[in-house]
């Protein structure tokens, strides 16, 4: 990994751009995989990608794939282009992990962009990252986003100065290609669009709860409530600890 | 891995399907891992995730990520509901690699579904599973899949009997959930693609070549230059090997 990818659909930066983009991913146990790999296949043409967690040992995702860590928190770079956390199952837990969150905030004073998808917002938020900037998150975690006193936009990518979150899960891509035109411009993210040819065509229009309707809504947040319950209760400790104004 | 996955985005299968999908997803050296992980979001949720190669070391991505075997092509269940095969950078030697189209056409001849994403179907079609079934893969693939005389279709998801394949890359996820219908029904892939917030936003309206136009797809064919090569001479060897009428 610490080294430029080689991917054939590569487009190479400009020679007006001569560095490669420093790219830092948080990894911790639980986190949902789609979240980080669409962002990194979009971004990581264009430069070195550190996948970070406090030890090299291998992380378990959500869906039970395990990653390999390039760089422990000491070993990441200092100052990152940009600085990425995902989301998934394990959120609520690095929301009160003082050594992740200090490692955030730390290298997010420092980075280019700030950014997440999912519910990676409600870590970034909770590291202090997003206090007085608008950020969207899974439409599962709007009232644990609420909660902190943070203002929640309903889109699926939401850009706010240098901060940039994208919603749920898949919003990946959209989120990498939206970050990726700021920072080398659209044409190479129009190449970087079509070298993964993304031209979607979902089968069914049901990817939010107002396409959904309310049946599906309730199937999907019934699976989802002890994690949701796990994230409301992390929710409220960091206001506390934050002194962040509730919602 | 080899357990149920236990995402909090995860639908459980309804009580009628009492068994989960055995799933077994082939993995090599400069796979392209955004191949893998939209269709194995989707999947995964129902059924247990083999992720198969040679041997249980970790495998290389072409976007330079490492990822965990969890069977070799010996532990891997005999019976599998799906077989999937990714694209990327390493397909051309896959292609060419006895023991890996040998482990492929003996689970293939057995397993519920016969699929792939991107060149994967380059590699399916040398094991000899795409004989006489319609298929599609990558745009910049459609050359080599006809130079071993498969019948391409330039579409986003071609079913065609117990074959499934998707265009490039992003094209898992819409792959996922359209294989997801005919194994779990459309409720559960609907529950599926919300708790995805698959809701595709792309910034830009450039996704294949057609979108794009000349200037955009000929910077992206440049890039991908020295593995199309690979892959159509790779593709010339499988037809004369397998007796595959020229296109």
């Amino acid at each position: 990994m610490d080294g430029q990818a080689t991917c054939p659909f590569a487009p190479q930066p400009p020679p007006s751009q001569p560095l490669p983009l420093q790219i830092g991913m948080l990894l911790y146990p639980g986190l949902t995989l789609m979240d980080l790999v669409g962002p990194q296949t979009v971004l990581g043409w264009h430069g070195q990608t550190h996948l970070v967690w406090k030890s090299l040992d291998p992380v378990v995702a959500d869906s039970g794939i395990s990653i390999q860590p390039t760089a422990t928190f000491a070993g990441c770079p200092d100052d990152l282009d940009v600085l990425f956390v995902p989301g998934g199952m394990g959120t609520a837990a690095v929301m009160e992990d003082a050594e992740t969150l200090a490692f955030l905030a730390g290298r997010g004073a420092r980075a280019g962009w700030v950014t997440s998808v999912c519910s990676g917002s409600l870590i970034l938020a909770a590291a202090g990252l997003l206090r007085g900037y608008k950020a969207t998150t899974h439409w599962a975690a709007y009232d644990g986003l609420a909660a902190m006193g943070m203002e929640v936009v309903r889109e699926r990518v939401v850009v706010d100065s240098d901060r940039v979150t994208g919603d749920g899960v898949t919003a990946g891509l959209d989120f990498g290609l939206v970050l990726l035109a700021k920072l080398r411009g659209e044409q190479v993210a129009k190449v970087t669009q079509l070298s993964m040819e993304y031209d979607p065509k979902p089968p069914f229009d049901c990817g939010t709860p107002d396409a959904a309707g309310p049946e599906l809504t309730a199937m999907a947040r019934a699976m989802m409530r002890d994690v949701d319950a796990q994230t409301m209760r992390a929710a409220a400790a960091a206001r506390a600890r934050l002194d962040l104004a509730p919602a």
